[in-house]
């Protein structure tokens, strides 16, 4: 169980949580019968996370995850460092090779001197592009954060989300931001809600407009190779997976962002 | 291609290739017609190596690889230190899951000052541990190094071939060792080969016992889920993976230790 300690975390802890139900609501939406299934966990150093799966006839695997957890020191740092981080992260993986794979991820970290915000989404097709849905992300972003922020973030996406063994950028990019902290609490905290606010509306259309696409035998074998190279950045190079192992996290929540399936 | 600098590295390259014929007959001979594919590739500082891959009906993915590359400095050193590095590594992921999966590798660095062996064997059941073939893998390795080097690379394989975030060894051991030079180049490259040559030994038994074992959906469902843990070892922990990537190397020829298929 995690601890609430101020007001503030109280506010944002809430958000997140109302964030995880209205994204499980939108996706569930799409799915004719199967419902997300919730499990709770608890961290070994304070507080803990619930992490909700589905797995159906349209998405083949999806998971939302939140978590709230303290401890004595944030991974990479020598010294002791009390901190308390939250956040929300999805990742979906769909049965139609034609529903690119979408993920999405708001956190707020806070050690006894600074306190940041973090996030973003990006899209990654699985052997289909599409520049419509490519637009149509990028412009819901571009919305929410205005041009001069979306212009940085989505930057750099672009460089985060790269895969460096396949000189290749992991899909066709949206937004990322990490260390967040103009100094103005209120403006960040709504830019960074925003994130949030605008993911359903960012994937929503793409999903039902793909949904009934007709695919082939050969279109899912494409799509499960290229899962693979999704399985190498995550382990090789994302930093909340890093993040997550070296501070001791769950497995079965680090790794509730692999596909359900990949080929080599 | 690799410009071979002494009689040393001409013998060493020398007998590496033939282990690797050696050991790709071996495994042909339980094939009933599919047949080792090699390709050759090319590093980009120099050197390059063969890679043999077999996708049959007993060995549902299996490679085999030589490298013999040059560079400037080895990943991980600030200074520069042109280096000198071959040597072969394998990878078996079988179709009937009562066959376990085996890695081996045997490896030779020599910087301007400095040359070392490096190497060993592991076995990995995939949900199905057979005590006699883990009996029989060990006996073989301790055959081949005696008792008292046995007992260390035994004890080292069991460190180095585990997996932090579940808590348990990746399977069920072998040898590992790194950085073995005693001072006695003759001596220590009689242990290497040793390693190298008793090889097949350990585990064509093993793999003969097995080929004809019936099994279900399930089991091959289980398998394919251990599969898994194989894929976040070899991209989270194994220092070859990280070697390979720092070193600029060809992620093909890195990847080929990937199974067919895992799933999560």
């Amino acid at each position: 169980m995690l601890q609430i300690e101020s007001e503030k975390e109280e506010k944002i802890v809430h958000d997140l949580k109302t964030l995880k139900s209205d994204i499980i609501a939108a996706f569930e939406s799409l799915e004719p019968e199967a419902r997300f299934e919730r499990k709770e966990w608890d961290h070994h150093s304070g507080g803990g996370g619930e992490i909700s799966t589905i797995r159906g006839d349209v998405f083949e695997k999806g998971a939302v995850n939140w978590s709230g957890v303290r401890g004595e020191k944030l991974p990479f740092k020598e010294e002791p460092d009390p901190f308390f981080a939250t956040g929300v992260s999805l990742i979906t993986h769909m049965h139609n090779p034609f529903m690119p794979t979408v993920h999405m991820n708001v956190r707020y970290i806070q050690t006894e001197k600074r306190s940041w915000f973090g996030g973003g989404y990006d899209l990654t097709p699985m052997g289909f592009e599409d520049d419509n849905d490519t637009y149509h992300f990028h412009s819901v972003a571009k919305e929410a954060l205005g041009e001069e922020l979306y212009e940085r973030f989505s930057k750099d996406a672009a460089e985060y989300f790269y895969i460096k063994h396949w000189h290749k950028e992991r899909g066709v990019g949206g937004i990322f931001f990490d260390y967040y902290n103009t100094g103005d609490f209120d403006q960040d905290y709504a830019m960074w809600k925003s994130v949030g606010s605008s993911f359903i509306e960012a994937i929503l259309p793409i999903y039902k407009r793909k949904i009934d696409f007709p695919y082939t035998p050969e279109d899912k074998a494409l799509q499960n190779r290229l899962r693979a190279h999704y399985v190498e950045f995550n382990l090789l190079y994302d930093r909340g997976t890093k993040f997550g192992f070296l501070s001791g996290g769950n497995p079965e929540a680090i790794l509730c962002s692999m596909p359900p399936t990949a080929t080599w």
